[in-house]
């Protein structure tokens, strides 16, 4: 093949590679994992199952390779939440927690795709358990970043509080009254940060 | 038959349920819901497959089951510790998030098993759905009932924080540091109480 021809035929790889991440994504986040086959996967993209295997290699693989994109999609919109608030840490935490009340508020959503596939695999060495863990671990190390920009004493405490806070907020939409998931949230956020600035006033660190 | 042997073959029905029911259980909330088939749960529960469909009609309908039988658990688990601070609504929300964040900061915990199957299944009608919502707004009606007694200003609000709160713990053991959980949610708690009593102060209720 010419120069032009391999150029082409990686392109066309790629085309069909990212077809079949895009539609096993959709098909894994709104049906779940195990209900979703590799037939279903194959069919829905239109592509040739060696295909799929030639780019994914197992089933496991793609479902890690899902949540890897989902990975990426999360920090590209709470990176465009950050920039705005460059000098503004309370400011940020509050645009993040905005984004992620809107998401969650919604009686139909769906969940965190990182938390309803630890949900579904029990197995902690999984591949795509193992995209999970570090996602949420990123969360929390960003969390601490942002704490620290606030100064409060136990900017570890305080990350670890927030995290689960917004892991609360991406399995409770069946508990969210229509609307009230935001104002909830960037409340329940003031208060944890007012609490770790003040934290030689609670009752649990006194002997 | 005579009463006696009808009385018998009852409590021998039961038996069989009660076996049954806990067997799939197990299996389901290590497993996860959709890995484990009936053809398991007969095999472990050693009973006949007639029964399991005579007893639980569906797989849907066992699934359900099980999760009532949580949720049954679950409550009972909380009263025990709500009976012990019959007068104290700040001291028996601390004993709650005791065991709940022993429970969920376990590395090896496998979650709100209500938050579980809700993940695994998209149908907001199924029904084992309906018992997981269910449960889960008993939690927030419960934690509304704590929060008016703590004569907080926004009970409603607290108690879907608190909720939030409480379902993130379930979804985060693997964020969870060695030891932290109990102690990071009781100092959330308090931090959430004392906001909700100071209300006044929030920025976000100004204008």
């Amino acid at each position: 093949m010419s120069k032009n021809a391999v150029g082409r035929a990686d392109q066309a790889g790629m085309d069909v590679k990212n077809k079949i991440l895009e539609t096993a994504s959709d098909l894994f986040y709104n049906m779940g994992v195990r209900a979703v086959g590799v037939d279903l996967v194959v069919e829905k993209a239109g592509v040739a199952k060696t295909s799929l295997y030639r780019h994914f290699g197992t089933k496991d693989d793609l479902v890690a390779a899902f949540l890897e994109r989902e990975d990426r999609a999360f920090w590209e919109t709470w990176d465009r939440v950050a920039q705005r608030y460059a000098d503004d840490p309370k400011g940020q935490l509050s645009g993040q927690l905005k984004w992620i009340g809107e998401r969650a508020g919604q009686a139909s959503y769906r969940g965190c795709p990182q938390l309803n596939v630890a949900a579904e695999f029990p197995e902690i060495d999984h591949p795509a358990r193992k995209v999970a863990t570090s996602h949420k671990r990123e969360l929390r190390r960003r969390l601490k970043v942002i704490a620290e920009q606030l100064n409060v004493v136990t900017p570890d405490m305080l990350a670890g509080q927030l995290a689960v806070l917004i892991n609360g907020a991406f399995v409770s939409s069946q508990i969210f009254e229509r609307g009230e998931a935001v104002q909830l949230l960037q409340r329940a956020t003031d208060a944890l940060i007012a609490a770790n600035i003040a934290v030689h006033q609670d009752p649990h660190t006194q002997a």
